[in-house]
Formats: structure tokens, C-alpha cells, sequence
């Protein structure tokens, strides 16, 4: 190859081919460890890896050395972490990696035995039945991509700027190819009786997080799902099954789900939010929140990013819809004064996280960058200013107002409210 | 939860909040180092998670320690294994987890540094150009989701059944959703001049894997991909750039992609089919074989599988094509004597994993299971002896060959040619 020089100097490590033969014979139980290949983090890699054997293969893959993007943790409740954000400025594409999806629990990430896990599902039903794993996995499945997002998302933006970085602002958001059988399968099975009207799902870990869902819901698109992104599920995401309610709140796609109760009217759980009201401008709180309504993020440029000079960029960023498919993006680089259509990544998918891209020429002068998404049914995502006309100041779950992100002279952005 | 019973004994481990204190304070270590949680895997899940504090969030999650899929090696060639196997049997949805994702190499897996990665686009060009990773991902991107098949997939199926399991019959072909700038833009940036009519691709690793690819489809819809499934290429995979050819065969997506050079012909590398022909019945090799023809195949049952008993059970697996749309893939349980059309899952895209689904009520008596695919084009996928007819008995590349599965009385499933 006469675009690289050849190395001055023969690759780091004295022997590496005895690095490689011990990189074998370890290969599989390294691997199954989970632990990394032996190259440091510090070593550096060879001048021109043409001209060295390379490493070994794995059974189970881990990302380079050099990549570092990470989970943000959410903040710690004794001794445990609540969750960790997305880190959404790394993203490409649609598909969050399973390593990186977002998490919030209340009592702490559980470990359990898929073998002993079992969905107990009863109440006003002819034929209560408990299910294992390979019961369930053996019914005719469903895999769909779609977004969760929690309803704490963008919380902190409510009334000045909160995050530095749309990880903080935004990483609550997250989209998967989930596998699963239909509830509405699981209900029919059972034989849901006259008077049932909701159901109660609620899940193995230790976080008490009951949720009443709406019968309609439950037989429409609801999802009990063992697969993420081609695989098990995480242990963070619920593993080994959970609800997927698409296009609603997240905490509403109950984790470890280990209990479908039928029932006539809804509890009004702790989680359903007698513990976490919508608290409207007259002082009374929204309870039985549900949808997800449409929102987008400019992922780049955004906060805490550095742009090197004027010159083209590519704006890019995320948008979605808890009421189905998003039909339009549009960005703003003059903080909401003009707005352009953006391009829209196929596959345009309801539920779904869609990418959209918008070509820019920055001229080296402060710019305000906003994203504002329409979704099929006509919704446009509102500003701050028009949320809070609605909602009041002491609201906070539920924000999809229009983030503007600030580039300065220098080339650094900021999170700003115009 | 009245359904599940209180533990009668205390959580494993004398002091799990012990645990998890340290796990607190060494959580972002171990997940740097990319480490597992410290609980063994020998030692058991709690009788009731809920009843125990679960673990710490991780910046970068790992799976369950009770998941096990693993890629499995095609062979070792002196010290590195050759590559490894997607474990297709226990694959849900059409995403293939990046840490799953089958691997060729022919010098190892490189260890290479991004921020002295090149990209050198040279020949007969107006302006030639050194490349940054940087200045790459500035450029405007297309995230797609996408298969890459090896042409040796299958090719110990020619004459006799050769695998015992689907990820050794046909666990060379994967799908991930890959991000990066279209071919054809650096190569109207360049400036491409009369008389080019090919181009070469070549990588950074030790493989020698040079492959000449047809300036047609260069500037259709070939992309230089560095996003894999939402984050970066993983190193067995290409890290940190490659060229993703949609439909081809999957060594012309280069990996490690270093060198585009603008050529007026193909240049017949060995890679191109000098050095692994395909050797037709005439005694005569065809070089330059690109297009992955539509091929399907039945993940569950399938090889090494074993049914509980006769009842109802979902056939599930796998249709592709290197010309776009999967069209309709045909199920048959009776060795291809009568058909029956599969469910294919939304969505179905160009040129990527499209999942079939049939329900299936097995009488418990002895089964042949096929699948049949056929494409946009209106092709079918052939029976191995149409496909000897036409290529004879001594080639084995691109075997696309419609694969049965027996089951045998006692549930057990095997590869037989019928």
C-alpha cells in the first residue's frame, strides 16, 4: 500500500506471536468472561497493522479499546445508582446497542434465573396459567423496532437548562428491535371474562413498579418480550421478560414481568402516579399518564461538542412519536425565526426512533439550532413557552418541548433557552 | 406478590449488601475494563429477586451470566483462528448483536488506532485525497440495515449434509443497521475522469484482502461504513472503517478500508476469484462472482434442536436476497412435496435479513421442514440438485441451496439431503 509508510519500528510488545499464541489457547475463556483482549489501553496500536498478525477470535465480541462512549449515571439513591442516560451526541442510526440502552430502577438491577422465572397471568380470566421461559419462547412471536423513552426525560429543562449535554438532556431515550408474543395472544389464551377492563402487570425485580394499562391498549400492540436487538434482553432491560408497551410512558413496559393481573378498573399504583403526579397550573396532578407525544433532539452539533471552524456540517438528530409514525422534521438555525425540512432516514418505522439529517453551512457566527417534529397525526412538537402556558411551573415529567442548542463564535455549543 | 413465595432461605452471600457496596464503588472501573458483575456463575440467582437489592448500572452493559450464545470457529489456521459462526439457531428479530456477528480473517483481528487512520482515494481522479476519521464523519451519512453473507456459507453442504447445526450450515451471513457516507460522494468529491471503470479496495489489517468492484455499482449504493448497530464498528468487523457493498458477497465490503484507487479494470487479486474460484462443470473458473442470490433458511427446529413433543410450535427463520426484496419464502414439513406460505415480519427492507414465521402443529411423526425464498426479481431459491445441474459437483461457493431439517419421532432435528 503506497499511501502508508512502511513502520520504522517493529510492532509494540517484544514477542508478540507468543502474545497471539496465548491469545488462542485463552481465546474462549476470556471471552466467556467477558474480560478484554491483553492489549493495554495504553500500548499503542502498530504503525501499520498490515504488517503484524492480528488478534485472535472471540465467541462473544467486545467493542474496541479506543471507544469510550458510556452510560451517564442518573444520579444514586443510597447505594445504588438510579440509572444511566444515553449517550445520544455517539449515536448513528437508529438502533441503540444494548450496552448503552438507557435504565432506571428503584431497586437495583436484579439477577434471575430464566429457569425459575415464571408469568403467572390471572384475575377475571377462565383459565389462570403460569408460564416459563420456554413456554413463552414458544409461541408465535413479534419483533418490532420502537423507542422507549421514560416520562422523566427532559425533566430538569422544565424551567432553565439543565443538561450540558444531550446525554443529560435527552439520553432517556432509547429504540430496540424487541422480540415477543402479543398480550393480546396471552389474554385470548386465558379468556378474559366480562368486566375486565385493565390490566395489572408487575414485574420480579425489588422495585415495586406496578402498572395499570388500559384493556384497549393491552390487546392492541403490547408486546411481552424476551429479545432485544437480536439476542436476550439485558439485565438492566428487563431480562428475562418484560412488557414492551409501544409509543407510552417506559416505566409503563413493566421489567422483569412476572405477573399479569386482569382486572376492572385501575389501581392507581404508586407508579401509575399517585407517587409521581403530573402536577397542573389549578394544583391538581394528572394521574394515568400515558403517551409519549412527539419529540426530536439534534444530536449534532449539541452540547458540550466543539465544531473546528465554519465550514459544512451534517445537523443531525433523532425524533419520535408515542402516537405512531413521524412525518416531518424541521430544523432551525436561527433559533426558530426560519425553519428548514430535514431528510428523513428510511425505514420510517411507528414507535420508532427515525434519524433525520440536514445539510448546514456554518459561517463562523453564533447560530441557534432547533429540531421540531410532526408526527401522522398532525401534532407539531410545541415550544417551551407554549408547554408551560399549558402545563404551569411545576410540572416537570413529560417535556417534549423544542431544544435549541447554541453554537458559539468559537465553535463550542450550549444548551440555552430562547 | 401472592403468586411467588416468600424465600425461605436468605439471599446467597453472607453480606450482599457487602456486595453491593463494593460493586458501587467499583462499578465504572469494571465496566471500563469491561468485566462482569462479581457475582459467579456457578452461584444461584435469588429464590425471589424482589426481595433483595439487585445490582449497580454499568456505563457499558454485558449480557446475562446466563445467556451463553457464542460464535463458534470455522477452523485455525497456524496460530488465529480463520473466523467464527453467528449462532443463528438462538437469533430472534433480523438484528444480529454486534458481538455475534460472524467474522472472516485471513491475518487476524487488527488492532488498529482511529485517529491514525487514513483513507487514500487515488487513480484517475481530478483530486486526489488523505482522509481523517474525523473528516469522514463530518460528511453526510446513511444508516441502513443491511446483510453481509460470505460466498463460503453453506459450502460444506455441496455434496453430502455437512454441518450439524444451522450456525454451521449457514451461520456465515449476519445483519446490523451500518452508518457511513456513500461511496459515490467521496468519488464526485474526487473527481472521477474518463476512462475510470472500476475500483480497488484494500484494508489496513494483514490479509491481503484487495477486491475490484465495478464503478456501476461504486456509485449506486455502496457506503463507507464506520457505525455498526448504533455505536462504532466492532474490530472484527472492520473497526474503524469499511466498505459495506449491499448484496455482494461479503469479502468486496473491505474492512479496515485504508485505499480506494480508481482503475480502468478490474484488477483479478486473488481475492477476486484467482485464488478461490468457482470452479464450473466445464473445468473452467468464474472470477468476479458477486451477487448473493436469494437463500432462506429454517432457524428453529433446526439442527441439534430437539421438539418437546408432538403440539403446536412457530417455524421461524431467515430469507435473503443480494437483489433486494424478499418477496415470499415458502414453508414445507413434508421435504418439499407441498408448500405453504411463511409470515414475513415487518419491516421488510432491500438487501437485509427478512424473519418468516409459519405456525406449525407437529402430529409427532417423522418431518422434513424446508424453506424456499424468492425474490423481487421473481427468483426462486433452487433445490441443491437444480443448483449441481448448472454448477456440477466440484464448487462450492456460493451455495444457496434450499436446506432440509428432519425431525425424527423423538423431536430430535437433523441435517439430511433429500
Amino acid at each position: 500500500m503506497d499511501a502508508t509508510p512502511a513502520p520504522e519500528h517493529p510492532a509494540p510488545g517484544a514477542d508478540r506471536r507468543h502474545f497471539l499464541k496465548a491469545g488462542v489457547a485463552l481465546g474462549a475463556a476470556l471471552a466467556a468472561a467477558g474480560a478484554r483482549p491483553s492489549v493495554g489501553q495504553s500500548q499503542p496500536a502498530a504503525e501499520d497493522p498490515s504488517k503484524v498478525l492480528g488478534g485472535p477470535v472471540r465467541p462473544y465480541g467486545a467493542r474496541s479499546r479506543f471507544e469510550r462512549a458510556a452510560r451517564v449515571a442518573i444520579g444514586k439513591t443510597d447505594e445504588v445508582a438510579v440509572g444511566n442516560r444515553t449517550p445520544l451526541g455517539e449515536s448513528v442510526g437508529i438502533i441503540t446497542p444494548s450496552s448503552l440502552h438507557f435504565e432506571v430502577h428503584r431497586g437495583g438491577v436484579p439477577d434471575i434465573d430464566p429457569r425459575k422465572h415464571r408469568l403467572l397471568i390471572h384475575g377475571i380470566v377462565d383459565r389462570p396459567v403460569i408460564l416459563t421461559m420456554d413456554e413463552i419462547k414458544r409461541l408465535p412471536a413479534v419483533s418490532r423496532i420502537l423507542f422507549l423513552e421514560c416520562q422523566g426525560n427532559s425533566q430538569r429543562e422544565w424551567r432553565a437548562p439543565g443538561g450540558k449535554t444531550v446525554q443529560i438532556t435527552h439520553g432517556l431515550t432509547s429504540c430496540s428491535e424487541w422480540t415477543g408474543v402479543p398480550l393480546s395472544l396471552l389474554l385470548r389464551e386465558v379468556g378474559v371474562r366480562v368486566g375486565a377492563a385493565w390490566v395489572i402487570a408487575d414485574g420480579a425485580d425489588g422495585s415495586g413498579n406496578e402498572r395499570s394499562l388500559p384493556m384497549a391498549k393491552a390487546m392492541d400492540d403490547v408486546l411481552v418480550a424476551y429479545g432485544q436487538n437480536g439476542e436476550a434482553l439485558r439485565p438492566e432491560n428487563g431480562y428475562p421478560l418484560r412488557l414492551i408497551v409501544p409509543g407510552w410512558t417506559g416505566n409503563i413496559s413493566v421489567k422483569y414481568l412476572r405477573r399479569i393481573k386482569v382486572v376492572d378498573r385501575p389501581y392507581l399504583t404508586r407508579m401509575d402516579g399517585v407517587g409521581q403526579p403530573v402536577l397542573m397550573p389549578d394544583g391538581k396532578a394528572r394521574l394515568l399518564n400515558f403517551v409519549m407525544e412527539a419529540k426530536s433532539v439534534i444530536t449534532f452539533p449539541s452540547g458540550g461538542q466543539r465544531l473546528a471552524g465554519p465550514g459544512f456540517y451534517e445537523i443531525r438528530g433523532l425524533a419520535w412519536s408515542g402516537r405512531g409514525l413521524v412525518r416531518r422534521v424541521e430544523v432551525s438555525t436561527d433559533g426558530g425565526r426560519t425553519w428548514r425540512a430535514a431528510g428523513l432516514q428510511e425505514p420510517i418505522l411507528p414507535y420508532a426512533h427515525t434519524r433525520f439529517r440536514l445539510d448546514w453551512q456554518w459561517d463562523g457566527r453564533e447560530a441557534v439550532l432547533q429540531s421540531r417534529c410532526t408526527d401522522e397525526t398532525g401534532y407539531v412538537q410545541p415550544t417551551l413557552a407554549a408547554l408551560i402556558k399549558v402545563r404551569g411551573l411545576h410540572s416537570h415529567y413529560f417535556n417534549n418541548a423544542i431544544q435549541s442548542w447554541k453554537v458559539a463564535a468559537d465553535g463550542s455549543v450550549h444548551n440555552v433557552h430562547v
